[in-house]
């Protein structure tokens, strides 16, 4: 194998596979990047795996002879990243190690412009192969809508593994809908966003046939995607909007079949499992009817609940919010004993009678962090029933959080 | 105590004498910064103290009624430093609370804009003065000089607590110079500031007379003062310069006496213990002759020292330089068993013999990244004997570095 490429290149698509290394590797071969130069096309694939999430990404190189060799991940980046821009050259060869043991090993060397280094590398053989979906049907979905429906989502799953499907997304598409979901058992986050077919034609069509491809499957269909997975994939897509601007083809396409799924977008690749077991109702969850709602300012009222936090990490987490419908207006206050209290006022448009209610301040925070609309919407019957946010325009967006019940 | 700030200004002297609030105070009450309120000059003063370094600041308020009180350090920033600029009003009552046994403690309440905070304060009579320099010596330095030598020394500081005067920089005040000198035993970094005395005339004369009151001094005198409390000496000044601009006053008072030094500059104060114990006769240590000498690009010698770092990491931080006259050219190369191995190639203006030598790389990479000249010297006898850097130009700074012995 010999091959010439880009510093530029090499460094940024290995930063990207990087992330699927795991940092303690159950097998040795998993701490290794699989780099496969492919003379016919000119081209470099390189693929990191952890058996679960896997990436895979591909650029242009002089490749002068094929090959492949699996490169321990870390010692390659933390080079290949500290060297200066220009041309480096990737070659292997068998071991040349004096004593026997190591006849086998294979030694990759890197020349650069000043620098010549020589890193023992791994069979390919002994990498195991991605997943892939030969039968499986596939759909392309638009970046934007799946960036955001992730974005709002994601801080919802729960950081529980234990927990299976819950440190997951769910996700449903539909002919009019793509919906993501994610609860954690204590709040529930729902993003659907409506005609997402048309979004994704004003772009161009994407890889592999676009609005063709996506008729031919049943809609609708469920998929429920690890977290870890999806943060990935957000990283992935957000990188590929920045290298090849807002422009460039806004659809990413999904294969899956039972227990996988693969994301192909450009030369990027994301292959995960899925999260097996049923996915809670949580429509059933979200009252239909409220008989008290406020409007208010997100952002006001972030840095308002910001601050009370500060007291209110010393005690539960916990705010109690006092509504007053006949001055529209809130006290947002926390009662830490022994160290402090504290009460923010503020302005709202209310409807319903006056009333108090408590919640944890941190599920409060994620909620109107992942929103972005200037003001939103809080819907509530009582202290101890659900309490919906919405955003007021731009995407549907649902949070769910269940108060905390005051005490007396 | 009645008082009313703005944010901005409480906000920003608030964090810089959180500095000196040990993360987990032996007392309660060094856990808190004492607030003091002064109707008369309309000043309002902050001060923070862990035994060994203190630091004080004060700032323009409106005093209604002066007063002091002791307020949890962590809280009282965390919650100024998220409310939005505006006026603050600080006001304290004696405790109001049901239960007999805080009938002593003192309640502080925070007003601003939106929100009321209460936190519960201690007595100002628990928290411990500051030490005062009454009789000792006080001397006119310039920002400048300080911070520069600063910048080149503390990084060879030792961070073993045990090595007691080795945590420290050795200062040496002389009529024509002040050197600075830092070493953890393995490495020696030495900066020597000419003319400082010049240099501290040309801005104004500084708060307390300047020149006359420096002449009263004996000169020379040496110092050995703790690295932290020179860390955050230099970022105190560093603020102090960024808020006032460069035109403002440079020079900074230096008070001491035997055990205790006091710096204060503007409405800032740093006070702390100076280390105890003969610093070492470094000075015998730099050889005054060599028989090698290297002339070489200090920014390229860093990023191929880095690079080869990443592969030294794994074997002892040991690299070695092949020296090679005849070529004008140097290799620097690391062999790390089973992993792997490199060499970086770079030209040099060489004097003397070919030879080898080995290095920490470690200690090379803080010596390369605390000089600033676009080239340097490296001046060598052995590959055991005490090898010494220097800039080409700027100011005179040495560093010492032992050879590391290399492994046949």
């Amino acid at each position: 194998m010999k091959l010439v490429c880009k510093q530029s290149d090499l460094n940024s698509n290995l930063s990207l596979v990087s992330r699927a290394v795991p940092s303690r590797p159950t097998h040795p071969i998993l701490g290794n990047v699989l780099l496969t130069a492919d003379s016919e096309k000119g081209r470099v694939l390189l693929t990191a795996f952890d058996l679960s999430l896997g990436i895979q990404t591909s650029f242009a190189a002089d490749v002068t002879s094929g090959g492949a060799i699996a490169i321990p991940a870390k010692l390659f980046n933390d080079i290949v990243s500290r060297l200066p821009d220009g041309e480096i050259t990737l070659e292997d060869k068998m071991g040349e190690s004096d004593s026997d043991e190591e006849v086998n090993s294979v030694i990759v060397t890197l020349t650069s412009k000043s620098g010549r280094y020589q890193m023992r590398g791994m069979s390919p053989d002994e990498f195991p192969e991605l997943p892939k979906i030969e039968a499986g049907s596939a759909i392309q979905l638009p970046i934007k809508a799946l960036t955001e429906g992730f974005r709002g989502s994601l801080f919802a799953t729960s950081a529980d593994e234990t927990k299976q499907v819950l440190t997951g997304v769910h996700l449903i598409v539909d002919r009019d809908t793509l919906e993501f979901a994610a609860t954690d058992g204590h709040r529930l986050a729902v993003v659907e966003n409506s005609n997402w077919q048309e979004e994704g034609e004003e772009g161009e069509e994407g890889e592999e046939g676009g609005k063709e491809e996506n008729s031919a499957i049943n809609l609708p269909f469920e998929l429920t995607l690890p977290g870890r997975a999806l943060r990935e994939l957000e990283r992935m897509l957000g990188m590929r909007q920045s290298s090849e601007g807002e422009e460039a083809s806004s659809t990413v396409a999904l294969h899956f079949e039972q227990g996988q799924i693969v994301f192909q977008s450009g030369d990027h690749r994301l292959t995960s499992r899925t999260l097996e077991g049923q996915y809670p109702a949580y429509r059933q969850l979200i009252p239909s009817q409220f008989q008290h709602q406020m409007q208010i300012d997100r952002r006001q009222l972030l840095s308002a609940v910001e601050r009370i936090a500060v007291l209110a990490d010393q005690k539960n987490n916990v705010v109690k919010f006092s509504i007053d419908s006949s001055n529209q207006a809130i006290d947002i206050s926390v009662e830490a004993q022994d160290v402090g209290s504290g009460t923010e006022s503020m302005s709202a448009e209310i409807s319903g009678e006056s009333f108090d209610i408590a919640f944890n301040v941190k599920y409060l925070i994620d909620s109107l962090k992942a929103l972005s609309t200037s003001h939103i919407s809080i819907e509530m019957n009582s202290a101890n029933s659900p309490v919906i946010i919405t955003p007021l325009g731009g995407t549907k967006m649902t949070y769910l959080i269940m108060p905390v019940q005051i005490r007396s």
